[in-house]
């Protein structure tokens, strides 16, 4: 049970829900008066800036967490918003991870890693690591429970990240965006798309990695919008667990993710960022909620996420309502 | 002239160098004393370890920049290296990349970094964001000349990182890992190769983007370790710059990166890390210099590998002596 996908799962169930909370702090979505109270208008200069944009990104992060915990088993930090904010956003990184699990949820980084030898193993000793039980110091910069990493360099550009039990990987492998089936749905000679000649490669690399349920800690992203592929690809790879990006805002709805889950009721988790954590923004949302209360909006969207995959589910015949 | 591939060819002229020297600090190759000096044997705990490391990591940057700037025009930190050590190791990536350029070096930072949308532009703005020059402070972490990246996503994870005219991107494409042609050599419906697919792809990209002497701000990053490759790419790709990594350490040498260059002994630049920042640890240096000479060591292996470059060009007849 210290697998990361057997934890996972079981995190999950407890929680009867399927879905993941994106942490991507567009910095122009913050509510203003975040902003304003750490003095983002009157910074005059990029470090006091980006100080006080990383500070009310941390008080974002720590609200939404708060609020949609009750929803939601996981959130998925994407590192891209942090790194854009220099030190003082990696530091906000680093607290919103440690905020996040010591609220009981699971932390997937989103950081698309990838790299080879020891180059991989620095972004595996990055976010990965084991505690060490030596006296020598570990080397670290988050703990979290899995990253999503590139498998364009091969088996040893994921080899690397499996090392630690407790902690899982998603590689890329059909990805949400509009072009990516330009390459990624190339023909291949074996008359498989090229997607689906890596799903098997996922299928192998993840044999000796799997959990007590039946899948292993090498996971693979696929879009919710592109639900064939989708369909597909959980017949292709029975012990490979799905991260499904593109909920919400990119397209994909509740009856377009069915298709990557098992029968059942298991097997993926699906991501959705602005959708919730900005949907104090949104129309639906924003007569009802004021802008301080952005964190009862994320709740409202997240629970509402929550039942309905488990609705498109039941309706489904996948699991029981 | 203002592009980065014109000033990169120009600099890299004006110090008739081909050379660019990978910053990839492993720390158990660190020299001891910078070590020592630095506390790291005796921070009894991981935030004491990695602030010390750190620090010594940044010492030794410095160092052998100082060696090599008259032999490289280019430096390459590689991040994971800097991940690994946390927000300390994040500071001194920092501050290596803007000693490297206040030495007169440009900086390619390897990122690997890959995304779509929003989140490709957040690394956008951590390392190759314009100057703003509007009274709002930019978003920013580094000011690299270029980052490379990973171009699974296809164009849509490509574009956002061309938007600054003064910065490049160095997209994978042959990678140097003895794995890497079980996924990038695999053969498509149309006959090519899936790598020839995409090289096809980066020319095309690249177009829109190309400089005074021909070629764009969109290169690739072709492997040492596969010479003819190399050679097939250069022949297909007469616009795109390659970055070629594998020297040295992994295998490659002098006269298998000749047929990554065009006849003018332009086109290409080539990697390597351990070889040099760490030749005061090689037979061939180890009992020449001291361990507090490392720097020379780098030096004479820069030179070396500077000299070991033009001369292989020359005899294959595409540069004068």
């Amino acid at each position: 049970m210290n697998l990361f996908i057997d934890r996972l799962i079981t995190k999950m169930k407890e929680k009867d829900s399927r879905i993941c909370v994106g942490l991507d702090p567009h910095i122009d979505q913050i509510p203003e008066y975040l902003m304003l109270e750490a003095g983002a208008r009157e910074a005059n200069n990029q470090t006091k800036y980006l100080e006080a944009a990383a500070h009310a990104v941390k008080d974002f992060n720590k609200v939404i967490i708060e609020n949609i915990k009750p929803f939601s088993a996981v959130v998925k930090p994407q590192l891209a918003f942090y790194e854009q904010l220099g030190l003082p956003g990696l530091k906000a990184f680093k607290e919103t991870v440690k905020f996040a699990r010591e609220s009981g949820l699971m932390v997937i980084v989103d950081g698309k890693r990838n790299d080879i030898g020891s180059s991989a193993k620095g972004y595996y000793n990055a976010y990965l690591n084991k505690e060490n039980d030596s006296n020598k110091p570990a080397l670290g910069f988050v703990k979290a429970d899995a990253l999503t990493i590139n498998p364009y360099l091969g088996f040893e550009g994921v080899e690397p990240f499996l090392e630690n039990e407790e902690a899982g990987i998603f590689g890329l492998l059909r990805t949400s965006n509009p072009g990516a089936e330009k390459i990624q749905n190339l023909m291949m000679a074996s008359g498989k798309r090229f997607y689906e000649e890596l799903a098997l490669m996922f299928e192998k690399w993840g044999e000796d990695y799997c959990g007590e349920m039946g899948y292993s800690n090498l996971g693979a992203v696929v879009g919710a919008t592109c639900p064939e592929e989708l369909a597909e690809l959980r017949k292709l790879m029975p012990r490979t667990f799905f991260l499904i990006p593109g909920y919400g805002a990119q397209g994909g709805g509740a009856d377009d993710v069915v298709a990557g889950f098992d029968s059942n009721g298991c097997g993926g988790i699906v991501n959705s960022a602005r959708s919730i954590i900005f949907a104090y923004r949104k129309e639906l949302y924003k007569d009802k909620y004021k802008e301080k209360e952005f964190g009862l909006a994320a709740a409202e969207a997240a629970e509402k996420m929550q039942i309905d995959i488990n609705q498109a589910l039941e309706k489904a015949g996948v699991i029981n309502g």
